[in-house]
Parts: C-alpha cells; structure tokens; sequence
C-alpha cells in the first residue's frame, strides 16, 4: 500500500528514470545505419530494431495493456512481432528468424517507441498526481521493465560487436573509447574465511526474481583472485598449447573445440606473430594489460586448470564480493588486498549451474517466464561488464549463459580452495 | 576484327544500352528500403545490395580490370566480396553470409555503381571514336556483362518476394501491377512430328556458352500444351491429395514432401476454405485463371503425371516453339493453334537435366565458370517469366534450377507423345 | 603400506569377488544372440559385445600393463579399438562406430575376456601368496575395474533394452522376471530438519572419487517423498495435457519435446486407450503400481511443477537417505514413515547439476579421466535401479546423465520445501 | 498365351535358374559370421540378412500372395520388415533402421528362405506340369525375382566391402580371388561414326523396365577408349593436385569435396609414400595395372576434364558396345580396336542423368516402382563389375547411383568427340 506522498515522490523520480533509460537505448543505436540495426547475425542475436521494438513491446504488453484506459495497440501484430519468449503472452515471431523483418523499418519502430513513451509518461504523470493513489504492482512493472530495457542495452552491444565481426572490414561501432584504461596489476589473493553466509539480495531496491530469496550457504575457506585473468595471461595459455591438449579440458569442451575448430578467444584474430582482438572500436592489437574475454565457460575452466586454480561458485564469488562492501565501510582499511574489475569489465563465469535458490518463487503471470524457465544447462556469470548500464548490476545480480556462449564480454576471476 | 565504322555503330548501340540496362537494375531497387535491400533470406537468394555491388564487380573485374589504362579498384576488399562463385578471380565471401555486410552501405554500393558506369561510359566512349579499332574481345564482354545483369534483375525480384515472404505482414514489394493479364484459355495440344532437329542458339545475337553449339537431335512425334497448368488446374490436384499419395511423386520428391511438410506451392497460403498467394503485390485471392507458378521439379513432375501427361524434353520444348516462330512468319496462320504464355509468364520445367551440348566449350579464363560447372543435379527450365527482363530470353535460352527450388517463378508446360 | 597378512586377505576376497563379478556380465550376456550383441542402437549406448571387451580392456591396460611381468597385449590393436574415452591411453575408435565392429567376433571377445582373467587371476594369486607385499594401488585398480564392470553391467542391460525397443517386433530380452512385484503405496512425506549436515562418502569401503571430499553443506528444512512417482501418477499428467502446456516446462525442455515429437516416457506405447510399456520381459501392458521411469530431467522437472512440488538437490537426497539408514539401527523406529525404493527400482532425478565437491582431485594419470571431465552440463541422479548390481550403489553413490537422456532406468522421486 | 509345351519347357528351365540363383546369394554369405550379416554400415548399404529376407520377400509377395492357393506369409511381420521402397505393398521399416533387427536371427531368415523356396518350387512344378497352363504374368514376374535376386548379389559384395572398411582392423571378406587378372594395355580410341542410332532393349530375353522402348537416337560422331582408366593413371591425377584445384571440378563437386575432407578414391589408403586399396581380400597394395573403382561421378568428370577427355552419354556407350558385338559375328575382325572391360570390371558413369526413355511405362501396380521413382538427380553407369553375377547384365542395362556414391564397383571409361 503505498500512500499518496510517497507515489508523488516515487513515481516523480521514476518518470525521470523512465526517459533516462529509454534514452539511453536510442543513443546506443545512433552510431548505427538503418542497415546495421536490421540485420541478425545468428540466432542467439537479436536485430537492434528488434531490442528497440521488444523493449517497448514489454512496457505496452505488461503494463500499458493492463492499467491504461482505452487501451488500443500500437499494431494489432506487434503482440505476436517482438514477443521474445513468453507463453503466456501468445504466439511469437520465431527468434532464429528476427532478422528477417525489414518492416516495420527502423522509422517506424521509433514511432513505436515515441508512442509508447507518451502513453507510459501520461500514465506516469497521472501515478504521480498528488490525488491518486497508484498500485505497487504498476511501480514493480515498471522499475521492471527499466531493468528489462537495461538488460537489452547491454546486448544490443553484444549483438552488433558479434554483427560486425562477421564483416571482412572490420568496420568500428563507433570511434568513442568503450571501455575504462587497462591496468593488469599483479594478481593477488583475497582470503575468505569458512563459514555459513547469507546469499542472495538484501535491503531495498530492485531486483530479478532470480536473487530471491535470500539464503544461508555454508562456504569452505577459499581465496578469490584480486583481477580477472589478462589477455597477456590468457596468451601464454594459448601459446603453451592448451587448446592442443584433452587433459586441460571438459570432456564436452574438447569436443565442442574439435566440432568447432576453436583455438583462441572468439574476437582474437592472428596474424603472422602478432595477436589482434575485434573490439567495439574496430581491429586493434590485443592489450596484453586488459582482461581476456569473450572466452567460453569451457574455456575458462581450462584456463584456471592449466594455472592450478579453479572458478569460483556463485556463493563464494558473492560472499567475498559483499564482505569487502561491508568492510569498506569500515576504517582503516588501507593496504589490504581488494577485488578489483567487479562490475565494469567482464562477466566472471562461476562453476555454479545456473538453478533456482531454496524457495524460489517466480512471479504470477507471464512474467515469471522471465527467469525461472532458463534455469537448465547454462552457468551462472557474476559482476558486469563494460557493456553493463552504469548502476544496472549489483553483487547479488546472476546472469547466465550456456557454457559454449562466448559473444558476451565473458571473463575470468580465478578461485582457490585456501590450503 | 572490327572495323572502325562497325565498332562507332557497335559501341554507341552498346553505350545506350549499357545505360538502359544499368539503370533498370537501379529502378527495382527504387521501392526498397535500405534494410529491405540488405538482408539475405536464405542462402539460395541475396540481398538486393549485393546484387547491385555484384553486377559492377563483373564489369570492374572483367573488363575494366584488363582494358582500363591504370585501373585502380573501387575498394581493394570489393574484389573479394562481391565474387560471387569465380575461383579463378581468388577469394570470396561465402555465399550463404552475403547478408551480414550491413557495411558497405547501400549509398556505398551506389557510389560504386557510379564510379564503375562513369569508367565504363568512359571506356565505351573511346571504343565509339572513329579512329579506334576497340577488340572484338571488349564488346563480347560488355555484352555478357549486361546480360549477366539482366538475369541479376531477375533474381532480384524472387529473391526479394521470397524476403517479403517471410514477413507475416506480408509486405507488398510495390502496388504496381507486376504481370499481364489474366487469362486461361481452354488447354490445347501443339503437335509436331519425328524428325532430327536443330537445337541451340542460332543465327547472329547475344547467346550464352550453355546454348552452344547448334545441334542435332532426334526427336519423336509429340504434343505440347498450349498454355501453362493454370492455378485453377493445380488447385484440382491439391484437392485431389496428391500431396499424401506417393504414387504420384518421384521417391526423392516424396521423401522432400516429408521432410519439409509440403502440401501446396510455396507462396499459397489457405485459410479455411479460401486460398490466397503472395506476390510482388502482396498477399492476394488465388486467381484460378493465372499459370500456377512457384513449383518444384518434383511437384511439376507429379503434376504431370497426375494428368496423364508428363514434361517435355527441353529439346521438344525448343523445337515446337521454333518452329511455331518459324512458321509464324510465313502466311496462312490464322486458326492454327499457337503456344502462348511462352516467355513473360513462368519458366517451364522440362524433364532435361542440365547438361553440356556436344561439343561444348566454356570460355577460357574465370568467365569459363559461368555456366559449365553448374552442369549437374540440376533440370533445365524454358522461356521467361513475368520477371524477366523484356528482350532476355529467346527460345535457346537454358536456365536452370535444383529439383527442389522453388522461389523462383517456375511453372508447367505439359507435354505428351504422340498417340 | 598393507602388511603381508592382510594382503592375504585382501587378496584372496579381492580374487573371489572378481571371479563373481566377472561371471555376472558373462550371465547378462547369456539370452542374447552374436547379433544381439553386435549392433549399436544409438551412439550413446554401445553394442554388448564392446561392453565385454571394454570391461577386459580396463583390466589389461591400467593394470595388466603394470603389474604383469613380461606384458604383452591380447592383440595391439584392442588398446584403440575398446578405450572408451581416455585420452591418456592414446587414440580411440569412434563411439559412435562401436556397432561396425563385426570383427572380432563375440566369441574372440570371449577369449579375451578369458585370457585377461587367467592372467589377473594369476596377478591375484601372486598378491595374495604369503610371501608377497602388494602395492595398495594394486587393490585400488582391481577394486575399480570391478566396480567399473558393474557400471557396464548395467549399462548392458540399458542398452539391450534400447535396440531391442528399435525392433518393430517387440522381442524379450529374457522371460525372467527382471523387477521386484510393483506396490505403490500412498505416497507420504519424510521431514528434514534444516542444519549443516555431511555430505559424501563417509567412512570404509570402495567409493568413485566423484563421491569426495565428504564435506559441509547447510539445508533448509523439507521433505522427500516415501517413494516414487508411480506410472499411474505419471498417466494422470500426460492425461492431464501436460506435454502441451509450455508453462509446465523449462524453456529448453518444451524446444525438446517439439523438435522429437514426443509425449510420453520414452517406452510407452499407446494403443487406442491402452498403454504399454516396453521392458526387458517384452511388451507388457502399463502397470500403474510400477514406478514411471525412462524419464527425461525435463520431464521429471515438469511432472514435479505439475504436482505442486519440486525435485530434490542432492544434498537433500543424501541427508534424508543417510539419516534414515543411522536412525534405523536405532530402536523405535516403528511406525515412522520411510523412504522406499531407494536403491533397487529406478535412479532419482536431482535438480542438481553435476559439480566437483569442494576439494575435489581426480587420480592422476589417465584413471583420472573416470568422472572429473564430465562435469558439466549433467544432472545427478541418486539411488539405483532394478539394473544396478546388488550391493553396487550406495547412498552417497552420484550418478549423472544430460537432461534429455531417457534410455536409463529414471525415476522421480519428489521433494518440497518445508511450510 | 503360352502353350503346354512350352510352358513345361520354360517352367523347368526357370526351376534350375531359380534354384542356382538362390542358391549363390546363400553362398555369397558363406564366408560371413552372423555378426558381419546384421550390422548395416550406412543408410544406403544394407545388412546381408536383409539383402537375404529382402529377396525372399519378393517371391512370397509378388508372387505367392497372387499365385499361391491358401497363401499365408511365412511372418505377418515380414511384409513390412523387409518391403524395400514399395508404397504399394504398404508400411515399411525405415531403411536407415535395417541394421537395429537383431531378431529375427540369420538362421530365422534362412528358414523363411527355405520356405519360400519350397513354395517357389512347388508353385514351379506345377506350372512345368503338362497339363497345366500358367499365366505368361507368373513367368515374368519370377524372371524379374531371380534378376531383382541378382541385383541383391552384387549389393552384398558392395555393402559387405563397405562395412569391412569400417573396421580398422582391415579384414579380408574372403581369400579366395574375387577378380580376373590385371592387364592394362595401352589405351586405345574406338571411333563411331555419327548418324541415328537404336537404343534400349531389343531382340529376345529379359530386360528391366527401363531399357524400354528401343528407340532413335542421333549421335554425332565420337570415340570411346578400349579400356577403363587404371589405377596408375588415376594415382597420376590425384598426384598432380587435381583434388586441389577447383578448375577442373563441377562446382557440387567441388563442395563435396571440401565437406567430405576427400583427396582420392573410396577405399585408397596413403602410408607414407605407397599406396594401398582395400578389396573383398582385404588391405592390398594398390595395382597400377587394375582399374581404377570406388569412384563417385564428380571424380570420374574431374579425371575425363583433367585427361582432356569427356564421360561418354549413355546413348554413345551402348551405340559402340552393340556395335562392336554386332561386327564380331562378322568375319574379319582380326586387328581392329576392341572394346574391352565392358561388363566385368566396373560400371562406367556415363554423363547421361538418369532419365525415362521416350514411350516409358512403368509396370501396373507395385512393381512399377521398381525403377520409374528413381528417375531424378541420379547418373547412369553402364556395363557391369567384378561383382556383377556373370550373365546378369547386358549392354542395354542401366545401372544408376546419385553423383556421389562411391560403395558401387563404379569406374571411368573415356570418349571424346570426334575431330
């Protein structure tokens, strides 16, 4: 029950979020041609039209069809275009197939979009009337639906650096530096005690259904790496041969590298001696100083064979990441080693199957197909990366991919069992 | 060898046609978006921007490349990426990736299309001037470069309708009328008795390698119908169910029926008891008086058999509409019964499979590969469509298609033996 | 360091129980044909005749190879053609070409089965002599390989009952009774108490190293099941609609059912409203006191939602297992409901994914390959089955296949979280 | 209408060849254990069991069921089990599932063989009786039997050697020699004048249905070379890097190639620098001096394009070889070029796709689909092979197999059109 000052202020501030995130999605794509946001470049990559329009799809199917009066669709069709993957929603466009539609064309999407941004601020001034007392269900959907279109912002990156891979130029995305400045300073421990923890998000704010609930763990004593594994790291792995050699690798990891004929990260590229990645600002040598990434779970758990480590489990990934939050806070903390590259760089993959933690319950509806249906074969990653909307991720956030995935910006934080 | 008087008429015919030819392909594209002319809708069909980049790299590569006095190329990576099949010109893109070149952009490829007919005016304009005795060699290429753009038109229609199709919106490609009239006369028989004939190209004009050389053939007394099977026709043999009845099939037709849940051509649609077609102008009733078109071999194959007839040979399909052309001139026609729906309606599978001529010789160098490679599991198709270009076809014409395709416009011709 | 007397022992009980064990894969063997035991139903099961060889050739290569004085192989080419998949042994024949091996024949097999066991037995009989002190990780090896034929022997018995369900005439692997009578009693709830508990092997005898380290874990409170899902219950569900309600299952297990067709356990068969079942006595019309079983982990995951609980992590499956079998030795257990079904009807789906126990190291050397690089991408199923060896198993016993595979004897076993 | 007389002659002399050809397809098992004769190596080769039930089968359908009083199958399964591709008799096992029957056992198959022969014959006896006057139907219908039997008995060979290849250990199906003596003379040019010419099956004696009708066709002149390509001369091609260069490829071909990894014949094994090929006698050196075999289509063209020759049309085959057997009854042959290796070495792909003859009817009912279904993307062979039973071919016989099938004794005979 939320009463009549607080919506004012709640629903004030989430029309400014509401124009900020939405915003946002636009000025991803503006370094891009109408051709560039059209096409797919494999099936588990969506058109930036098609994360435009779905986007907006989510605020009209979940929220505008729901709580606007007189509610009429932006195009009868579009129900069934830009649903992603939910059932109870109805039929859908086939995801492998999303590229495909050259109409509506990108104009026309940003119409949508531009209606459905009235229509979703209208119904935000009227939440924030001083005389209206809205549900808490609207404010849940929306906040939602700003962490949903965050997500996308995310892989609207993702998709267009794998799009623009598979082109021979090598065109940039854009000339503006993407990511912070490297710096691979000696890795160092940091050591956890064993103990019972709690897992799981806390406190107020949002979060994924998937965090929930909050959770007692019991973790043995380990220690957790100080930095993500470096592309210097990472090469001398590949130049030992690892790709070379079963012992090094999960029985389906060899197999999908021979399937495949896989011999390095995804955007890595050789020529002659020399080592290039593909990077959002085009071909560029590869910075033995930043993290490896777009490296597959297989992958990744090679590496931390081969350097006689491990990956870490999302437990102790969280426990260690939360315990130096809360001892930030406290004084005297100089000289003591900390966690680095937590939530700008790389996702880290853990060990941990991605599953539902005791008690999970997912939401009534259609949007509890939001998480809860994914939870099979695919691993959970930690962190963010520098694709990772500024304040969208949190130590309790779990993302997931299957161990094969590798067009993420997918990265390495070693683990060790303490002695 | 060319004198210069013939070469000034030569080339200033050849100039004027190059224009027409060069800008009819940029008239198709005129009602497309820029995503509409980027995306490839399966490997068989391309995008229409590759079509037009790829019909200036044959004149940039074949002939401005060997006769242009210090040829610099476009861009030096268009060589490899708008090669469509030629191994002696070295590396190519793959086919079935054509669509993820979001860059260059469709603006690009007109700049290129520009700058190619700007130096290829260039050259046609020296060839013209009286005192140059251009080779014989340049004029044979130009030619095969026009006609080479003029079959790239084509494809650029069914290559774009079958892209529409796959949007269920059904866009129209455009709301001009796309196709003559209507109009199923009541099927006739055109008999033509034993005898050798002559086959393959004839006399002066334009031919491609694959219809050479003129030939001799035996051929038994036979009938040809003298209009395709109607939609109305097909529809009857839908009805029938002959598309659960394996007696009518070819095995590998039957086991292609299964496989991909095939019960009808492929643009018709039915909903309850109405059926509808997609065109070039959209989704539309089926009009039972039009020629039934977007078959496979295997379907005008089982078609025929239902009806008693079967396809002719492409040697009988040449030799009756020869000789009706033949005897057309002379005087004394009227009343006969004639073949209509020869070249501008829907290519007419035959029962030949695509094979050299005797005495066949491809061309020498990487023009060689036009044709002669493609000399096997292929059928011959004859006449024209209603997307062929006025003035391409003639009828030696020999195009060719697997036995499965079908988004081409393919139709039926029936054929029977003589009694 | 074992002493020269307890070697005796060892030794002379190790030589009895290999006899035993050795005997018992001949007898599995017994009712079938050279034909039988030759073909390859699928490559994840392997023909019969390999599974005799297989079994020999972990006795010849990792221990023969060793500890034989004057090795010399049954034949050089056999350490290819039967290594499964140890990659530390060198190359492989192709699991999936195990079937094309007509040569050598089940009976040359057999005399490398017998060759093997004259020349371990001699090995056994050195070992246990008196005089002699053995290495321990000569009786670890044998212990292995013995434990390891047990796994085969039920994997012959999998696997017949797979190409014998390929046979359109339904025939019996044997008319013996191959099950314990069927009793479904009413299905009942065991609480657990929440806690740290211990989880993996604990104390004497054989165990895989996937069953260690034992270690720590923290459970909430819940409930297992006092027995499995019955074939009666399971009907109920595939009645009820449930293979086409998408919101029953996770996303990667409705894409399964619609790409394989399927609607029902994997050797059920219905005619007209009878249902049967196919089992290793034939085909035999559904019991429904049997326990369902031949079950995907989607489809043990999905009946679960259905019935309003969920599967059990196998942590849980192990404490509630483990503290029954301590409290039975206690008095008063009257009247206390128990678990049933444990170890002898079918394997129990876990929703946990198959992981390295914290701590966890594999052998060295290729005996290392045994279970460490399978982890990924599996789920843990506990118990037994009506196929498994008696004395085989054990409560801390972890098995594991991928989610889709059903040719196991899988059943499901509920759980719930506490009120 | 067959008079008494001659049906007693006819009938008797078709219960010996009954008897004799059934007897060899039994002896061509002989060497074989029951193993080698269930496993099947490939969707397109079969099991020899199913090869023996196979031909069986169609006596006791084709024939008992219409002939036979009081007729009642052997097996009600059997009718579906072993139906080969007939949609007219009904269901059929898959044929790619062949080798999962296990049961019925070899010696099942061999008793239904021994009931169908003691029908075959009595039925046969009676129709040799005096008195009696059989239908002509029951004597074509047992000469297409014993000849669809001898077609079985060259598939045996082919599908035997098949899977023994598969099995690294090399072995020989039998010791005994399988093939007439080496002897490669100089390659010779026959030449044939031009003119029309009649193909397909005349005069008296069985032919299958597709060497009907004997019919005209014009030939130009040619030459056809005296003998087969030899091994040597195919290794020269293979060592001058043919299957490196795309130029001398059909461009289908040129894609098997790559997909399929292929860099010489069939069963040609490389070690070091000597060449070796695996036979019905196991792994021998390759023999410079025998025909190059095991060839698919797309090689035979490459080696004929490289060689600066072509594949001869169908038509021009059977043209030189039935002239050379018409001239050698004449006298004064002495001298002249000959033919040779026509019909016991290897089938000779012709460039001729496999096509009806003008006039083709099928045979009524099920039968007809012995060949007419199968007339589409496949190419001719003419002539015959070492493991085609002597006396079963003719020159007008059309062997046929898709363009990359290799298993078949297919090989390359030269022509070239006349200067």
């Amino acid at each position: 029950m939320i009463v009549a000052e607080q919506a004012m202020t709640i629903f004030s501030s989430l029309l400014d979020r509401y124009e900020s995130v939405r915003s946002a999605s636009m000025a991803l794509a503006e370094p891009l041609s109408d051709e560039d946001c059209c096409v797919q470049s494999m099936p588990d990559a969506s058109p930036i039209k098609w994360h435009l329009a779905h986007t907006s799809w989510f605020f009209e199917t979940f929220i505008l069809e729901k709580f606007e009066a007189n509610f009429k669709p932006f195009h009868p069709a579009f129900r069934m275009l830009f649903n992603s993957y939910y059932n109870g929603v109805g039929a859908r466009h086939p995801r492998a197939r999303r590229g495909l539609i050259t109409r509506p064309s990108l104009a026309e999407v940003e119409d949508y979009r531009s209606q459905v941004d009235a229509r979703m601020e209208a119904l935000l001034l009227i939440a924030a009337a001083p005389t209206y007392i809205p549900s808490p269900e609207l404010e849940q959907l929306i906040t939602l639906g700003l962490n949903h279109e965050e997500q996308h912002q995310e892989l609207m990156l993702t998709d267009v650096l794998h799009l623009l891979s598979n082109n021979p130029l090598y065109p940039a995305y854009t000339e503006r530096r993407m990511e912070p400045a490297a710096s691979a300073h000696a890795l160092q421990w940091v050591a956890v005690p064993e103990g019972i923890v709690e897992i799981g998000h806390a406190g107020g704010g949002f979060c994924f259904d998937n965090e929930l609930p909050r959770h007692r763990h019991y973790v043995e004593p380990f220690e957790l790496a100080s930095r993500l594994v470096s592309n210097a790291e990472y090469l001398a792995f590949v130049k030992a041969g690892a790709y070379d050699d079963p012992s090094l690798w999960l029985a389906e990891g060899w197999d999908w590298l021979q399937a495949n004929n896989i011999s390095h990260p995804l955007y890595w590229h050789r020529s002659k001696d020399s080592w290039y990645e593909f990077t959002l600002n085009g071909l560029v040598e590869l910075d033995g100083e930043r993290a490896a990434r777009h490296v597959s779970f297989f992958e990744a758990d090679a590496y931390a064979r081969w350097s006689g480590a491990r990956l870490p489990t999302e437990a102790e990934w969280e426990c260690a990441a939360s315990r130096q939050a809360a001892l930030s806070g406290e004084a005297g903390q100089a000289g003591s080693v900390r966690l680095t590259q937590l939530l700008d760089t790389g996702w880290q993959w853990t060990c941990s199957s991605y599953a539902a933690y005791p008690g999970f319950q997912p939401a009534a509806g259609a949007v509890g197909e939001y998480n809860g249906k994914f939870m099979v074969n695919q691993y959970v990653l930690r962190g963010g990366s520098c694709a990772t909307p500024p304040g969208h991720s949190r130590l309790s956030y779990r993302n997931f991919f299957p161990s094969h995935a590798r067009w993420q910006f997918s990265a390495i934080r070693l683990a060790r069992s303490a002695a």
